[in-house]
């Protein structure tokens, strides 16, 4: 064998151990009988020390240096490999086992403070994986910006200047919109009591509809929807609210973009660098367009009322239109994970630039919820009545996750993008979406994003499959057109 | 640190892999979807190179010969850490990956040979399997018996010469029991149409009730019932069968007997080879006196008469009484999973004599459904009707389990044993049992057995919990009274 033929075999294991450590992810959130937590936790680490071991083997070095590529397959593996391989040595194994242990215990830390709404609890525990992170990162950066070095483990080839420049030039048009809407009545919202069973029934048609392919997955509940593995075996988890079916089919819709990503990525792929979702943002791409764009469109809204009529009997509001309002019901409020498509983008900015204040040491822990608090109240108008409405709200911080937020804006970004070449190359979309017919749409993403993995850049992916350079403007666009024409401003 | 302790801690994370990967068995059985399965065959494989590796690793050679050890669980820790590494040091990395190929393959060859019950189409893959078990056997022998080395790798300590010895004995006891049960009418089967749902409803309860802890594991359907894990994370499967309850419920009464065994061994000994139950005999001697003298026994009857009622409704049988003989019933017949107690052992005996012929080239794969229909014919007095009723119904040759078989018996052996000592031991047992409160005979089995886990010997384990050593004696005492009460012989 070639070298780079022994590096693929070594990395097509390394891929299959990878897969079984995610999949642990998915069983510890969905079948785990709860006092196994312990346990799962040494099994948990010997996977990592495996795959740590791996990545930073120095046969992959010697590999990486004399192996011959021929065309962009190659090329792509190559990449994707050695960086992984870099990024690991940068690494002490000392330090990647301290950040291991700390955002481990962290999250239960966190959890429990959330739970308790107290802040001081948790400081500590964040003060110690913020001082990680950014022994890390000056790790990762090597003498350049830290904060840009922790981007590329989410977006690769992002930097926070392109993107704290967008998020400027998208401010004022947010902020003039939510205005603009806020100052009109809002539509009613749909109300009644959903049978659990029903819902989980309806999530596994829609997710099915929208292209999920079920016998390569499964949809089952967890407290928080993710999505989890690649290539033949990508699981999927939703949530049931006796009061809100939008939760369940809304969750399951964002979950069915990110399984449908790698569910498609090209079989020839398989357990390989190439065969997984290029990045977090494209990912986001993927789970916004088919949540937003495609599942809360007015032209998706009459095969949606009918299809909810059948599977929960009658619904309070009167008719497809007044669902497509429910549907896009545009609030102030606290939690990001609820917020509608126009103030969603404003969560991700005010963490953006607290997280990048933390990273650069402008921000200490200690003046983090003051922080928060302020520019919420300045950004939504609204005063954050407790940390688990406001600094407490998410899981990414005690995780370790700096870097990772500003993939969500930049997901749904490069979803307007996508949105706009999808309606130029498949004009009569919104006759296939009046019949819940998804597929002109997945077809589309499946053929231009999904089926390339990670060949390309992920700026790349999006620039091929919309023919120009993503920008902000086809979302801003998008927004402006819908929660316009809504609310009629 | 000093060599024992560095090699208990590579030994515990070896351990934790072992469970990660039996884990994924689990999910191979009941959750993995359809289409996974040829990306969980290469997960299963890295996985099993990684703990290949580490069971060869020369690192453990050099702990286990500098190591100090003080106390039984060190000496007994080291004795199973040796077993493993030189186990896996005789046989060539090229011929377990042969072994691990073939039989992985051969497994589905296996199951469509009978589903279109055609020995022809398999006896060549089964040839492959027994070459290579052979090879394989030769290589653990070292000039010694090939099939007591085999024996090894389920019952240590075990030789085919006293396993033969004490089946010949057995023969001709059970071989009577079974002409005069056979020459008496047998009491009606119980009949009607059990709801699916309520079985795995009652499945859950009756699980309990023996103990089983639902904290530490769960119960799903599979289509061969099944226990899988150890420690804080030990799962069990059952099946249902819409007119026969009795199905659901004795696998899951089994399965919970291999499960609490799993669960119950001391927590100083998580994730060490000490923590796992000491051998097939000993393990099935759990299950079995869990699913026999205890769930079909006449103290148990009147109280599941009454629980089942109130699970499934009026009942075809009358009354306890004959809920026990229902439950009890004799019948000959070719599948050993459905045999009853008294022609269970039979079953075994036939497929030792076989097997060990076979490794023994006393008998080749050409000859062997000849042989084995003859062989049937005079134990039970029918003719095989078709190879899926006779040499294509067990699993275990298709994936190299020779060795395997006798320690079902083994295990009946050693139940008779435990339950003779724990009806001395507990004398008003059958109080207990009357009102389904199993603690009693669950408690002593815990404390007598499952907390050791691997601490002795397999043979050890059961004397010391009896107080004298193992025969087949008390197991046909207990057989013949039962027998003979039920049917007045």
């Amino acid at each position: 064998m070639n070298a780079y033929d022994e590096l693929m075999k070594f990395a097509r294991t390394t891929q299959a151990l990878a897969q079984v450590a995610g999949r642990l992810g998915w069983d510890q959130e969905t079948m785990m009988p709860r006092a196994a937590a312990p346990q799962r936790a040494e099994e948990m680490a010997a996977m990592e020390a495996v795959l740590h071991a791996r990545r930073t083997d120095p046969r992959v070095g010697d590999w990486l240096e004399a192996a011959e590529t021929s065309g962009p397959v190659q090329v792509a593996n190559l990449r994707l490999i050695r960086r992984d391989h870099e990024r690991a040595r940068k690494v002490p194994a000392r330090l990647a086992a301290e950040i291991a242990r700390v955002t481990s215990m962290a999250q239960g830390i966190w959890a429990k403070a959330r739970e308790e709404d107290d802040f001081a609890t948790f400081a500590p525990t964040l003060k110690e994986v913020v001082a990680l992170k950014r022994e890390e990162g000056a790790a990762l950066a090597e003498g350049a910006d830290v904060y840009d070095a922790m981007l590329q483990d989410y977006e690769p080839g992002a930097t926070a200047g392109q993107l704290d420049a967008m998020f400027a030039r998208m401010r004022p048009r947010l902020v003039a919109l939510r205005e603009a809407v806020l100052d009109r009545p809002a539509p009613p919202a749909l109300s009644g009591d959903f049978d659990e069973g029903a819902q989980m029934r309806f999530a596994r048609q829609v997710a099915k509809s929208f292209g999920y392919d079920m016998a390569k997955g499964r949809v089952d509940k967890a407290v928080h929807p993710f999505s989890s593995g690649s290539g033949l075996d990508v699981r999927i988890t939703t949530r049931t609210n006796p009061a809100d079916p939008f939760n369940s089919l809304y969750s399951t819709i964002h979950e069915v973009g990110h399984g449908a990503y790698e569910q498609n990525i090209h079989p020839d792929h398989l357990l390989t660098p190439v065969g997984q979702g290029v990045s977090m943002g494209v990912h986001e791409s993927q789970s916004r367009i088919y949540e937003n764009q495609l599942g809360r469109s007015e032209a998706l809204a009459g095969w949606l009322y009918s299809q909810m009529k059948t599977a929960f009997g009658a619904l309070s509001v009167p008719d497809a239109q007044a669902l497509y309002a429910a549907i896009n019901r545009v609030q102030s409020g606290y939690i990001r994970t609820e917020a509608d498509e126009v103030h969603y983008n404003l969560h991700i900015l005010l963490r953006f630039d607290l997280e990048r204040d933390l990273i650069a040491r402008r921000l200490e822990v200690d003046d983090l919820e003051a922080a928060w608090n302020a520019r919420f109240e300045a950004d939504f108008g609204i005063a954050v009545d407790r940390p688990s409405n406001g600094v407490l709200q998410d899981v990414h911080w005690s995780v370790g996750l700096f870097g990772y937020f500003p993939t969500y804006t930049l997901g749904n970004v490069y979803a307007g993008c996508l949105y706009e070449a999808l309606r130029r190359d498949v004009p009569d979309l919104e006759v296939g979406l009046a019949i819940g017919d998804l597929s002109p749409a997945t077809d589309w993403l499946r053929d231009k994003v999904q089926v390339h993995g990670g060949l390309y850049q992920p700026r790349e992916t999006i620039a091929r499959a919309c023919g120009e350079e993503p920008s902000e403007e086809p979302l801003l666009r998008y927004l402006e057109e819908k929660f316009g024409g809504l609310y009629g401003v």
